[in-house]
C-alpha cells in the first residue's frame, strides 16, 4: 500500500512516498514542494495543493497522511499552516484520495516510542525503518516520511485492507 | 459583477450572493451550509468546499469574497476555521474563480466606516445597503452579505474591471 506523507507548511511543504507491507516499509520517493514568499497567499495554497495533488496522481498512492496542527506559539502562522492543510484535504477529496492527519505527538510516539522525542532522533527512526543509509533530507522530507510510518502502526492501514 | 461573500464556519458558513453595479448592490441570494458534529472533520470541510463551489456554479458568480480569520481566543477553533477557508481557496481556484480574503475590521470598515461597530450595526447597515426590510438571517448569511458588500468597497472590483 502507497502511503503520501505530508508535514504542511506555507514556505516548504514535505512529501514522502512509502510502500507499507505488513511491517515493513519502502521508501519510494520524497521531497518538497516550495513557494515563494511574494506570491499571493492565496496562489500559494493552491499550489501546493495542486503539486501534492499531482505527487499522489504520480505515485498512485492509496493514501494521505499529514501533520495537523492544533497549537503553536506563532498563531498567525498555525493559521496559515491551517489553511494549507484545509486545501490539500479539499485536493485529495476531490481525487478520492482519504486524508487522516496526525498530531506531531502521535507521529514522535508511533516513529520513536515516546513523545518527548527530540527532532533529530525522530529523523535517526525514519532513517533506520526506511533502511536508507543517511537521513533523509531536508528535514521536512524526513518528517513527512515520518507522518507516513505513523499512519501504518495506528491501525488505520490495517482497518483500512480488514486486518 | 456578481460577489459570492462567505462567512467560514466548521458547523455553519455563511454565504450571500450580491449583484455589484457601480455603487449599488441588489441582493441575490444567501443562506448558509451546515455540517453535523458527528461527521468526521475530513469530511465536514470538504463538504463545506464542494457546497460553496456549487454554489459559485449556480449563481455564476465572478469573485469569491471571504473573511479571514487571523486571531481569535480559541486557537483551535480558529485553525480549524482556517482549514475551511484552506478548502474553498482550493476549490474555488480549481474553478478559476479569484477569492479575496478580507479581515473582520475591513468588513466592518468598508460597511460601517468604523471599525469598532458592533455586530447588530453592521448587520443594520447590510440591511440598509442591499434595501432588505428585514435584517438577513441567520447572522452569519448577513456576515457573508458584509463580506461580498466590503469587496466592492474595496478597489478590488474597481481593480478588475479597470476603473
Amino acid at each position: 500500500m502507497l502511503v503520501l506523507g505530508i508535514d504542511p507548511g506555507i514556505a516548504k511543504t514535505g512529501w514522502g512516498v512509502v510502500d507499507i507491507v505488513g511491517q515493513r516499509y519502502r521508501p519510494v520517493s520524497f521531497g518538497v514542494v516550495k513557494t515563494e514568499a511574494k506570491t499571493p497567499i492565496e496562489s500559494r495554497i493552491h499550489a501546493i495543493a495542486n503539486d501534492v495533488g499531482s505527487l499522489a496522481t504520480q505515485f498512485k498512492v492509496d493514501a494521505v497522511s499529514m501533520e495537523d496542527i492544533f497549537f503553536a506559539k506563532n498563531v498567525s502562522s498555525a493559521i496559515t499552516v491551517a489553511k494549507v492543510i484545509g486545501a490539500i484535504i479539499q485536493q485529495m477529496s476531490l481525487q478520492g484520495i482519504p486524508v487522516t492527519l496526525f498530531t506531531p505527538l502521535q507521529i514522535k510516539m508511533a516513529v520513536t516510542g515516546y513523545g518527548t522525542a527530540e527532532k533529530h532522533q525522530v529523523q535517526e527512526m525514519v532513517r533506520l525503518l526506511l533502511k536508507l543509509e543517511t537521513v533523509p533530507s531536508p528535514d521536512h522530507a524526513a518528517d513527512s516520511l515520518a507522518a507516513a510510518i505513523c499512519y501504518a502502526t495506528n491501525g488505520v492501514l490495517g482497518k483500512r485492507i480488514g486486518l
